[in-house]
């Protein structure tokens, strides 16, 4: 079962949908991406016209999800699939569920950025850097082992999302060390704080879709389970 | 298509595969909407053991989400659903997995009223009361409208998340006001907080389900529409 072949169809026709629905998702994954990019380069740049770009893009990503939904709802529909036909069409309703909420977390990332030009925070912003880095790294993997169906590669990326955990610990800490010695700036910190959560929920969101990859690969949900039982599924001993 | 007998089907095995799942569904709604009473309850009575019995129990959520989620996978490869039978398991799918994730904000806040008992911070906990109250409204209200596939009751939840959002931003300014006036307790504030935003992500998952319902009786999915568009389309009004 390790060796799927995506594309291996009697009906050329089924092959084409779902090779199309397949092409869709990597463009979702593709804008949601470079949605996160812009966002933190907006951060990082102070560029507000950037942040105010991504903001008025995420209704895009929006309209993919509902296309691509409608898509694998007519062709379980019209085609009936079956087997690992089925659970990449399970996989795709899952994964797009996934992108489509790291978009709306980007958009208050975006929010938070455009806030702070008006404000004196930007000191601030500067921890959400390596956390930001990380998940962003993260993302791509993760879409980059969707693509191809990676299952080694959807495992390293569920593995990141430890380190993603500890940096966001540390920007937290470091944060609320700040409100301590500035109660005044309060307010503009949890801003900040805010953002930085909305990072550390789209690394887990990257862990969920890794979880999806391995279900399509390996034919076992691997939610829920003990890191030790999720590498013997991965590594393909019996479990 | 608004009025849906979700019992009248050729095939009577098919029928009660159907009323199964939809039956597991509802137990595990119940169960977290237990959940949810019971970590409310803790944080009110202090309550160390019930906050402790919360954190055992969700592992039941997590396994009755995979169970559920095997079972409409197996209807769809054996039962070739269509129509509303279809759009039943899509919105059984997705339901299950928001139910999971609030199980999972739950969690977290039950975490907090468990640290809360080591110390003195229990005034805080009394913020969360009233935003606790509505977001529990919501999810027994979503579930009910679940259980009769209610297009209006779902209409109703969908609408009573404005005012969690309201809820939810005065406990914030308060626990903003406590955070300034005596910033050493920084720390155990943001615990609080931390909670406040767990319920307002619980009461946005609820308008999710509600849209699920929707997207089930009327077959037009009402993600990211206008509150207008939304309106035409629970009324039956031509969009």
């Amino acid at each position: 079962m390790d060796n799927i072949n995506v594309s291996r169809h009697i009906s050329g026709k089924f092959n084409e949908e779902l090779e199309a629905v397949r092409n869709q998702v990597l463009n979702m994954g593709g804008l949601v991406e470079q949605q996160l990019r812009d966002a933190l380069h907006a951060i990082e740049k102070h560029d507000q016209e950037l942040a105010q770009q991504v903001l008025e893009r995420d209704y895009k990503i929006n309209a993919l999800e509902v296309q691509i939904d409608e898509a694998c709802v007519q062709i379980i529909a019209k085609r009936q699939p079956a087997a690992s036909d089925l659970r990449l069409i399970i996989s795709i309703f899952k994964t797009i569920a996934d992108l489509e909420r790291i978009g709306d977390e980007i958009e208050r990332i975006a929010k938070v950025a455009l806030e702070s030009f008006n404000n004196d925070h930007q000191q601030f912003l500067i921890s959400l850097e390596n956390l930001g880095q990380q998940v962003l790294s993260m993302l791509h993997g993760v879409l980059d082992a969707f693509a191809r169906m990676d299952l080694d590669a959807a495992y390293d990326v569920h593995q990141m999302d430890a380190q993603a955990d500890r940096q966001y610990e540390a920007v937290t800490r470091q944060l609320m060390t700040y409100m301590m010695e500035d109660p005044r700036g309060i307010p503009k910190v949890m801003n900040v704080l805010w953002s930085a959560r909305s990072l550390e929920r789209i690394g887990d969101r990257c862990q969920n879709i890794a979880e999806y990859i391995i279900f399509f690969v390996k034919g076992k949900d691997v939610r829920h389970v003990s890191p030790e039982s999720m590498e013997r599924t991965v590594r393909g001993k019996r479990d």
